[in-house]
């Protein structure tokens, strides 16, 4: 950030009073611009007992497999967002059920919130984000080529609660920063 | 948003290419800035039963009743969020459990993520958010009082839980805008 949203003036990174951390402030008008982080939904479609999956048409990780996820935007509940997703990546209408993992992905400011869910239609394509949209067995998901770690820690939780037979909601935390854990 | 914040030139509000919703776009360095729902993360202090509550210093809904939530940072988890809220509004220490309620505030752009707290030390106090903190019983809550109905909502199906012996997930939505609902 380089210029006030508001009145165009430029930025100043200072610690406000009675704040605790380094904000960006503006240089003239004064208003702090708070830096927070953003909401990913995303779902693990269920189609009889198979898994959809998409291949990234975009970047970052473009040609890598992920479950339908993307972000939040205003004025949708977190179940829209994802069943919103899962249309626009595979032209698949989806049931949401129950959420199953919240991964907090610290290096890149986002908070992903997974459910499971259903086809709730016959059929699912190809949206303009993806390469290719495929429905697999568990023993077919390409692990090494699934595009980042909260989709792959969303799938084994899954499948473990699956077979189970339990519904989990399961937290982790992930920090690809250098130095990070 | 008026100016920029990459590049300081005007904004216009449009439907870029591709998408489908209008955004705030750039005219000189054509920058899409999205507008996404922010985190709020709180939490339910149990203290041997009873319940802490914090009375707000600050608008909006100054002088009313609330849980300790706030808007989660950058750099740390929703559980890391909801303890360092209840430090500075209550001084008080928690171990955070399991989510309670997940609020989709629609006419604030928020989401509010409430879990379950127990106190992890002696005491408490008044942060400098707070004009009172008080711990009470379920049946002294001031729900007239009570600052937002998120607020309201958590607490009612953590007593109800907490009364049938589970541990529940809710989700609502709150909607107050004109004509909504």
């Amino acid at each position: 950030m380089n210029f006030c949203p508001n009145c165009g003036a430029g930025i100043e990174r200072r610690v406000p009073a009675g704040d605790h951390l380094p904000r960006f402030v503006c240089t003239g008008c004064g208003t702090v611009h708070y830096q927070n982080p953003k909401l990913i939904a995303g779902c693990v479609p269920d189609v009889d007992g198979r898994i959809l999956l998409c291949r990234r048409a975009i970047e970052p990780r473009r040609g890598y497999w992920t479950v339908p996820a993307g972000f939040m935007e205003n004025d949708e509940t977190l179940q829209q967002a994802a069943a919103r997703e899962c249309w626009e990546e595979a032209l698949a209408r989806v049931e949401i059920g129950s959420p199953c993992a919240i991964v907090h992905v610290l290096h890149a400011h986002q908070v992903h919130v997974m459910f499971r869910a259903r086809l709730a239609g016959p059929g699912f394509g190809v949206g303009v984000e993806s390469l290719e949209v495929r429905v697999v067995t568990p023993g077919e998901i390409p692990w090494p080529e699934i595009a980042f770690p909260s989709v792959a820690f969303t799938l084994r939780r899954y499948l473990e609660d699956r077979a189970a037979g339990r519904d989990g909601l399961h937290f982790t935390t992930i920090d690809q920063r250098p130095g990070a854990g």
